[in-house]
């Protein structure tokens, strides 16, 4: 049986934060495979850590524990929590962390961690990362049913998108998150460019007008950078199948002096 | 069986050093499980090495082997050393990384590498990390003991820290560290602080006058972040039992402009 | 049987990139060793790619799969490669990347990935990543053969690395790269110092003198840092047997304002 626990946090890897959650995970459990997933989201930065975490946990093989640690409500009254979406287990905060995720996936339930005789003996008030969430995530690795970690919840704290508003040759969006090559990724299903390049009846690239308060760009549509020059301005369908602002073999949010949580009009022209 | 070797550097990781060392050990220990501690303690800082190393190592599982490699004296007649504490095992320059360690846990004993047929066949001038103490490493896991190595040691090199000087209402101490946080980690006890609280006569809330050279600031003592507002700078005993200053959803070094090694006057109001 | 894959990007750990890599790998084979090599090569500088995996990969035990994912040609029509060096297999853009490795240990052969069967069922325009390499490297972890990826291919894409011009005293080389340290490392093979140093006659310590464009200095030979103090330039064969410029205790690229690229011309004294 191969146990893998992965780890995201914004405690970065320069203090002993993460190792001191990998040494609580391998005493409980010394075969564990530990994933170190990304432990450089912005501190605090709870938005950053949920787009993250949707974006790989759900690739994982079935039964990982994904354990997820930006939490700056730690000592306060905030809820830790233990859930399942899928075939995935998740611990971490209840402050809106496991919110795209549910949202694209569903919850099969959630569960407060109120049961203390699954955490460390001693609980400190500032580390709940290796004294509660490490010691659980052991424990759901091995076997241990949700239900017997605390009660069930049902009314999961939840991040603020502004969703999308999407007309057929249009759309108001939100910057989600700029990646370290300066793509741009918006909170725009990539189905929204697909359905525009479906209904095109002439041979002509496509084009949108982009417009954020006074500045406005034109992007051509594209479906890799394999079709436009270098330092071009393009709009395709990323990864995640999220419509993202690139240019190619550069940085789009540099260039257009972007950043998360900016607001962009699309229009097609 | 499962073996743990445990890697803090100062190599970061974008240079090769960090997959030299993790190919060496996996030839020679191929089921090994390698954890990345740290690799990015600023560069030739003994100092945060050995209190990094310090707050994560007795944390494992018994007979992990920590490897250490912040070496500024790579190349010169500065000591390697094995070393046994409690039920962990260290490879590491005879530094200063392990004090923190010896004064907290004690030294069961250590032994200066000596014997090269336990060594990378062909030993670099500036390498030793994974020309002597990766292999070693593997030799400690696979159970080889300590004096087979190299003779025994007793006169390790020290780092110097400043002890506090503590008074029941005051104390004087040095900063030993920032966090990624900008947390102020104190060379202080939290046992100092506790005695502050256990001696508490009214329900006001304990504050602390603080002084660095001609700057002034008051503290307010808590168990926890939930206790005040976020921008307020607290006193509190952090998740290693040190005293730590911090400043709830802030970053208190940036605040007050303190950095590692400045002196700090605390006195109770 | 340990199955390895190490990973060599340029994707930072701050996005969720290399994440949904291993999720794809440990889904294919839930038992593999994942080692992170670097995640930290400067956005796609294959240059940089090429040096740090030539420098770690030919270390690791036989049979490890390395897969190199710098690719700036993603979405165009640069090939992916799986190839065969030594004891070694590799999978990566063909775009230079594996040029230093062949040039130092040959290759046994390549292939260009073209048989869809052995990749992700859906496969993006951006992250082949994940959606090729990934899966890919898990097949060949498991034993299936180079052969039956896609055909073989010879003419593999080189980097264009400037060829030392070496003389018995004098040579005009590139820097190659510049590490953590400030440690600048030519494009120099150790033993041209190798050999100065036999042809010395002289009990005197040896000299160069270096000059880039109308700027000068002055290097000791040295085997160790231990033979200088603290702040003096020195030359010597560093762990990865090419010449380096060092500042003992020092950042010499710093002191020296150079950089990778600039040319170099130094001269017995």
């Amino acid at each position: 049986m191969n146990h893998i626990i992965t780890l995201l946090t914004d405690f970065g890897t320069r203090d002993s934060y993460v190792a001191q959650m990998k040494g609580v995970i391998l005493r409980g459990l010394a075969g564990c495979h530990i994933v170190d997933a990304s432990h450089e989201i912005p501190p605090q930065d709870i938005l950053a850590g949920a787009l993250t975490l949707r974006d790989y946990a759900m690739g994982f093989p079935a039964n990982t524990v994904h354990v997820a640690v930006v939490d700056p409500g730690v000592g306060t009254q905030r809820r830790i929590i233990a859930a399942e979406v899928g075939d995935q287990k998740f611990v971490l905060p209840d402050n809106g962390l496991l919110t795209p995720i549910i949202d694209d996936f569903g919850l099969n339930r959630a569960v407060e961690l109120t049961h203390s005789q699954y955490w460390r003996s001693e609980v400190s008030s500032t580390f709940h990362g290796r004294d509660i969430m490490a010691p659980v995530a052991v424990q759901i690795a091995l076997g241990v049913d949700l239900e017997l970690l605390g009660p069930s919840v049902s009314d999961l704290q939840r991040l603020n998108l502004r969703p999308p508003e999407m007309a057929p040759r249009s759309a108001r969006v939100e910057i989600l998150a700029v990646d370290r090559f300066g793509n741009i990724i918006l909170n725009l299903p990539g189905s929204w460019l697909d359905a525009l390049k479906e209904g095109q009846t002439t041979v002509k690239p496509l084009r949108l007008a982009i417009q954020a308060g006074e500045s406005y760009w034109r992007a051509l549509v594209v479906e890799t950078y394999a079709q436009v020059i270098a330092g071009e301005l393009v709009a395709l369908v990323g990864s995640q199948r999220r419509v993202e602002l690139a240019v190619v073999n550069g940085n789009a949010a540099s260039m257009l002096h972007l950043t998360v949580g900016s607001l962009l009009t699309l229009e097609l022209e």
